[in-house]
């Protein structure tokens, strides 16, 4: 890496975005000693907003803060950049299908992906956030020609603190004492929260909260928190989904903690049964700067069943965006 | 301290605390190694959001978070509090005249000033960051028995960083180059930006930026950079906001950069003339978890003439709430 690292965010002028880029300036990514050149992406429409943004980013007075700059051409922003948080999305509105959304989203990641093959550095990492995470990461790799899939990973990191969070209070421990959960398959409520191979202080999380518990509480639990956030707070979230894709990115730069691993949306090469090249939830262990998915995990047969049912509403969505892969 | 740090954040819900309280948990305060309670404060009309923010700072899954209340009682919010952040305040609304506003803040501050003389640790650290912050600080010291005037500071950093960036650019330097700029006075469109005694890499400032454009793009810019955010963003600063309140509260505990200073509203004891006790803001340094006021330093006449005007505006406000102190 260059001494000072380019980092690119799309839907910039957004509230996922706005809870993430003040995290970066202070170093909460990179550390304090690594600059940062910031270049932040959004619509015609959203760039006078953003323009805003990055007054309020300048007025941190911040010496991490190298540059900044505010674009709305992927080619632009994506010039050069080392890390790339892909936040901005089109959310459902009223009277939208599922396939006007998926075709409106993979129009823009196409386009996205387009610019990053040609412009990013070639060990670029690019971090999906913006729904639907799976189907944008596919189509975004698969427009990203001189880039590999193993610059790509989608968020699960969401999901899989939720999971952490709500099996942590529910055995009344530390969060940083539960271990191996997984999230399987898609960021949606058909998602597998797997708790067969997780560990709570060693002991076998299972045991600990109770079959029962994890099936009728902890599964639909993580599946509609996102919703019962907006139903309560009014708005979805955001500070935690950037909590989470900083960690994310953290660990993808980092590696994982030692014994265990994360949940992230990774291209399969066919590990456990999932077709090659779909973007899925898969455990994930990273180190010296690359992912791996962990392999040999016995599954159940109830996890098989729900990987399952997550491969089919993956391929349903691929079917829906075929022309631009 | 307890090996456990109890944090209480009044206008919990709000945007600037959404700002804040990731970042609190992240440890961008205090560290990897320090667990934090959160003690969220909140009017009962927005409870119910608060709620919603809660959920989604357990969703961080952050082992610094230990536990995490919602409050409507300024009582139980600020129960052995070591750090507190007092956000919450009435904005200005339309024919509203200045003295109701004043007023209107007037009885929230005395209330928690109140509840912190009652409940907080005697060294409880408590940031004021509400406007109108100067008289509000005033009456929260005032009404918090059992505490002293040194245990409250209000918020002038956003100020004092604006100055710092604006510098910088100008200068064509990293930030971390200027060094003893002042923010002096009031809160408010009269506070003082002060560059006589400043530094860029060594250098006397004012050579450097030159006297012109100090006095006419510096003094005004810094002034109205937060109605210019609110123009251009559509919001009033938030993000900027947040990172201003946790660097004056890291300073606070960790000290002041040797060799410099920072600006912080606090009480007078008379120095450079400004009346005893009056919420002002002056050059300070920070060493050993304490503030203390920078002193001897040779003001310009400007500087004393601008000062006098803050001075003025300060007493002016202090009369309209003179039945709460």
């Amino acid at each position: 890496m260059n001494p000072v690292t380019t980092i690119a965010v799309s839907g910039a002028a957004g509230q996922i975005s706005y809870s993430l880029l003040f995290r970066l300036i202070a170093g909460d990514l990179l550390g304090q000693e690594r600059k940062i050149s910031l270049r932040l992406l959004e619509t015609e429409a959203a760039l006078p907003q953003l323009e805003g943004v990055a007054m309020e980013l300048v007025d941190c007075a911040s010496p991490l803060l190298d540059s900044i700059a505010c674009h709305q051409d992927p080619g632009l922003a994506f010039r050069d950049a080392d890390i790339v948080f892909l936040i901005g999305a089109k959310p459902r509105s009223a009277g939208m299908e599922r396939a006007d959304l998926l075709g409106m989203n993979a129009k823009i990641f196409a386009e996205q992906g387009s610019a990053l093959g040609k412009m990013a550095h070639s060990d670029v990492r690019v971090l999906v956030v913006g729904n639907p995470v799976n189907t944008n990461a596919l189509i975004a790799i698969r427009n990203a020609r001189g880039l590999s899939s193993r610059n790509f990973t989608g968020m699960t990191r969401l999901d899989h603190n939720r999971a952490i969070s709500l099996v942590a209070q529910r055995a009344g421990v530390s969060t940083a004492a539960v271990e191996r959960v997984t999230i399987w398959g898609n960021h949606s409520t058909r998602q597998f929260p797997d708790l067969y191979q997780a560990r709570i202080g060693g002991r076998e999380a299972l045991e600990v909260v109770g079959e029962d518990w994890y099936e009728e509480t902890l599964i639909p639990g993580v599946r509609n928190r996102g919703a019962e956030v907006i139903r309560i707070r009014g708005k979805s979230s955001a500070g935690s989904a950037a909590d989470a894709a900083l960690g994310q990115m953290k660990d993808w730069i980092q590696g994982t903690p030692e014994g265990s691993w994360t949940s992230m949306a990774v291209a399969s090469r066919g590990e456990y049964g999932i077709p090659r090249d779909l973007v899925c939830a898969f455990p994930v262990r990273c180190a010296g700067g690359v992912w791996e998915i962990v392999e040999g995990l016995a599954l159940s047969e109830s996890a098989e069943r729900h990987i399952r049912l997550n491969v089919d509403e993956l391929l349903s969505e691929r079917s829906l965006v075929e022309h631009l892969l």
